[in-house]
C-alpha cells in the first residue's frame, strides 16, 4: 500500500456534500441580532400531540411487551388501527398482515421502498421541486434520478395564486419514462408547494405508470391534512393499486415529528420485499410509540380529530396569511398541509448586504432566507434546496413558510414581518 | 420492452433469502403442543426498565420541543450525558459535540458506519459466529465480508467451559488483512458466545489494524454487563482510538430494545461520516425515548444502576444454569452480556423425528431447537443461523439461552428441561 492513510476516506455517498438548508437556517438564527428568532422554518409542531395519544404512550410504557422488540413489520395493534382506518379509504377491506408493514418514520419506510426495488443504474422520476431526502434516498442503491419540474403559477410574482396552478406538463412527464425506470414518486399534499394531486392528474399519472409497469412511491404523509377534495392513487383502479406503494407518518399525523413511526400500505407482491429491506435497515420501529400511535388511530377514527385537525391547520394558515395583503406579496395558497409559498420578488436585498459565502453562492431565495431572519427575526426555507441547480430559478423568488406553530407565534411572525415594508419596491 | 412485468422484480439484496431463525422459531413455538413455550430465544427482557427511567420518559412525553424531531445527531443533553458517562472509561473528557452522535438503536448505527465507509468491493474483517444484521448491513453498500472463525473449547462437549475458551487464532486473522480491507468488525461482550475479549486480545487485533490502517467497528451493546474484566479497545491507545467507532445501545443498558436509541463514540474524522449516512438513512432518531436515556444515563451513573443490573443478570445466570449439572449437559460460562451456550451433543433426536423441510436441511442446532419447542417447550436459539455454510459445523451443537427474563420463566424452563433427560444418552 502507498498510502494507507487513503483507506479512511469515506464513501461517495457521504462526502463532498453542500451544507445543508438546516444548517444554514440554524446557523443564521444563532447569528441573528433578532432573539429570539420565530422559527417558522422546519416543520415541526410548536405544540404537543393530543392529550388521548398522549396518555396511550404513557401507558404504553408501563407494559412489558410496549417496551421491546416490536415485530418488524411492526406491532399487530397498530397494523390492524391502520387497516381499519384506511379500509373506508381504500373502500375494500385491507389485510393488516400483508397489506400494511410499519416502518421507522416515513423516511425510512420510502428508503426501505428503494432499496427493495432499486439496482444500479435503475431510474426514479421525482417531480421538482422534491423533499430533499428522496434524493439521497434513491441514490443510495445506485438509482439515477430524472426530474420532472412542476411548472409555477405564470401570474405568481404578481398575484395570490392556488396550489393547484403549480402544474404538470404531460408530455415532459411522458418522455421521462424510458425502459430503466423502475419507480417514481409522488407527493401529495405535496411539500413544499402544497398542492393536492388532482383525480384527473393521478390518473394520467398511473396510466403511465400502468403502461410502463413502473413501481408507484405515493408520500402522502400530509394525507389528514386538505382543504380540497383529496384522491389517494392507490384507490383510482386495480391496476394503479398493483403497482403502488402509500407513504403514510403517525409523525404527521398525530403532531409528533419526533416518534419516528411511518407506514407503507401497498399489496404484499411489493410489501414483501420492503419489508426485508425495512428488516436490514433498522431492524424494528419504536415499539411504546407504535402504540399508541395504534391506540391514535382507533380513538382519531371516532372523537373527530381528524376534522378538528383540518379546521385548525386551516384557521392557521388564514390567520397567518393575512399578513401578505398588507404587504402586497403574493403566496401561493395551499390545497393540503401546513406550508404556505409566498413570492418575494418584490423584495429588495440592499445589493452590499454582507451575506457570508455559503450564501453568497445560493439562489437569491438563500439570500431572502438569510436576510429575512437577520433584519426581521423570521425564519423561512429557500425552496431550491429542493430543486436541482438547473430548475432552481423556478424556486429562487419564493420562501416556505410552516404554520404548525401557536397561534400566538404566527401574531408574533406577521408583527415582524411588517418589517419588511421597507423593503419591498413597489409599496 | 419484452417483458415489462419483469421490471417488478425486486433487488438482489432482498431477494432469495432463507427463511431467518426468528420467523422458524416463531413458527414452531405456534405449532408446540406446549403452550405457552417458554421463549428463551430472542435476546428482549421479560421485564420493564427501572422505574427511574419510565418515569423520564412519560415526564419528556409532556414536553413539546421531545416530541419534535431531534437534532439530526441526537438531543444534546443525551449526547452530554454519554460523554460524562463514557469520559472517566476513556479517561479523558469526550466531546459531546464531535465524538457521540446518537443513532436509531445500535443496528443502524452500524449501518450507518457501513454506509459511510465502504464502496463496492471493499473488504470487512467480521468473526464467527456473528449477529446476523452486520452481514446483511455490510452487503447493503457493496461490502465483501472475510470471515474468522473463533474456534470453540477443545472439550466444550464434555465439560463446562468458559467463554473466554472460545480463540482467535492470530495468524488466521492477520491472513484476512489484504490491500482491500477497510474495516473489522468486533464484538465484546459477544453476542452469542458471551465472551469478554481480553486486553491482549484486543491490544493484537488493534495492532494489526494500525499496521494496515483499518477501521474499528466495536460492537459493545453488552458493555454494562461483564463479570470479568472488560477492556474498550477505544482506550488502549490513541493510534487505535483514531481508528475505532464503539457501538453502544440504551435497550440493552436499560432493559427496553424497543426503544431504538443507539449511539457510536468515536473520533470526529470518521464520525462526521457516520452522522452524515445516518442522517440519509433515518434523519433523526426517536426524540422522547432519547430525552429519557440522557436521564437515564445521569441517574444510572450516581445511583448503582449498572452495579445493581450486573448483579441481578449474574444471579440469573448462575439461576438458570443449575440445570445443566442436573442434565450433565456441559455449557460454556459467559463473561458478558446475557447469553448462554449449551452443548447438545448429548441429545439424541428420535431419527424418525418429523421436522418440517426447512428445518430438516438446516444443521442439526436448527433441529434441536426445533426438537425442543415441541417436545420440552422451551425456546433457544440455534447459533449456525451467526455461521457461514463452511464453519457451521463448529455451533451445531449449541444452543443460545437469553436469560434475560423474570426468575419465575427461569424456573418453568428449567422445570420443563427435565423433559429432556430421557434425550440425553449416557445420562
Amino acid at each position: 500500500m502507498s498510502d494507507p492513510r487513503a483507506l479512511l476516506k469515506p464513501a461517495a455517498r457521504v462526502s463532498g456534500q453542500k451544507m445543508d438548508v438546516w444548517t444554514i437556517i440554524n446557523e443564521g438564527a444563532a447569528a441573528s441580532p433578532k432573539q429570539p428568532i420565530v422559527n417558522m422554518g422546519q416543520g415541526f409542531f410548536g405544540y404537543n400531540p393530543p392529550q388521548f395519544i398522549l396518555n396511550a404512550a404513557k401507558a404504553a410504557l408501563d407494559k412489558v411487551d410496549c417496551n421491546q422488540y416490536s415485530p418488524t413489520k411492526g406491532r399487530p395493534r397498530l397494523r390492524e388501527a391502520i387497516a381499519d382506518s384506511y379500509s373506508p379509504l381504500w373502500g375494500r377491506k385491507l389485510n393488516p398482515e400483508t397489506e400494511v408493514t410499519i416502518t421507522t418514520g416515513a423516511n425510512e419506510g420510502m428508503l426501505s421502498a428503494f432499496m427493495a426495488f432499486i439496482e444500479e443504474g435503475d431510474e426514479v422520476i421525482v417531480f421538482e421541486p422534491f423533499f430533499d431526502q428522496y434524493i439521497s434516498n434513491i441514490q443510495m442503491p445506485g438509482g439515477k434520478i430524472v426530474y420532472v419540474p412542476l411548472h409555477p403559477p405564470k401570474n405568481g410574482a404578481t398575484e395570490n395564486t392556488s396550489s393547484s396552478e403549480w402544474a404538470i406538463d404531460f408530455n415532459e412527464l411522458s418522455r421521462a419514462f424510458t425502459s430503466k425506470t423502475k419507480m417514481i414518486v409522488l407527493n401529495t399534499p405535496h411539500n413544499p408547494i402544497g398542492k393536492v394531486f388532482s383525480k384527473d392528474e393521478l390518473l394520467k399519472i398511473g396510466e403511465l405508470c400502468v403502461k410502463n409497469n413502473v413501481i408507484i412511491l405515493s408520500d402522502e404523509v400530509y394525507d389528514r391534512l386538505f382543504y380540497v377534495p383529496f384522491t389517494r392513487i392507490a384507490t383510482l383502479s386495480q391496476e394503479i393499486e398493483r403497482l403502488t406503494i402509500t407513504v403514510g407518518s403517525a409523525g404527521k399525523n398525530f403532531y409528533a415529528t419526533g416518534w419516528r413511526v411511518g407506514w407503507l400500505i401497498g399489496p404484499p407482491h411489493l410489501l414483501t420485499y420492503v419489508s426485508a429491506a425495512h428488516t436490514r435497515i433498522c431492524y424494528s420501529s419504536v415499539s411504546p410509540l407504535q402504540e399508541a400511535a395504534a391506540i391514535g388511530f382507533e380513538e382519531a377514527d371516532t372523537n373527530g380529530f381528524w376534522e378538528a385537525a383540518v379546521k385548525e391547520m386551516k384557521e392557521k394558515l388564514n390567520r397567518f396569511n393575512e399578513i401578505w395583503a398588507e404587504l402586497d406579496l403574493p403566496f401561493s395558497d395551499p390545497e393540503g398541509g401546513y406550508f404556505v409559498l409566498v413570492n418575494m420578488s418584490k423584495v429588495h436585498l440592499p445589493c452590499d448586504y454582507p451575506f457570508p459565502d455559503h450564501v453568497k453562492n445560493r439562489p437569491r431565495d438563500f439570500k431572502l432566507s438569510w436576510f429575512l431572519i437577520q433584519e426581521v427575526g423570521v425564519a423561512a426555507i429557500p425552496p431550491t434546496e429542493f430543486y436541482t441547480d438547473e430548475n432552481a430559478h423556478i424556486g429562487e423568488d419564493w420562501l416556505r413558510f410552516a404554520v404548525c406553530k401557536e397561534d400566538e407565534v404566527l401574531d408574533r411572525a406577521k408583527e415582524r414581518l411588517r418589517d419588511l415594508k421597507r423593503y419591498i419596491k413597489d409599496s
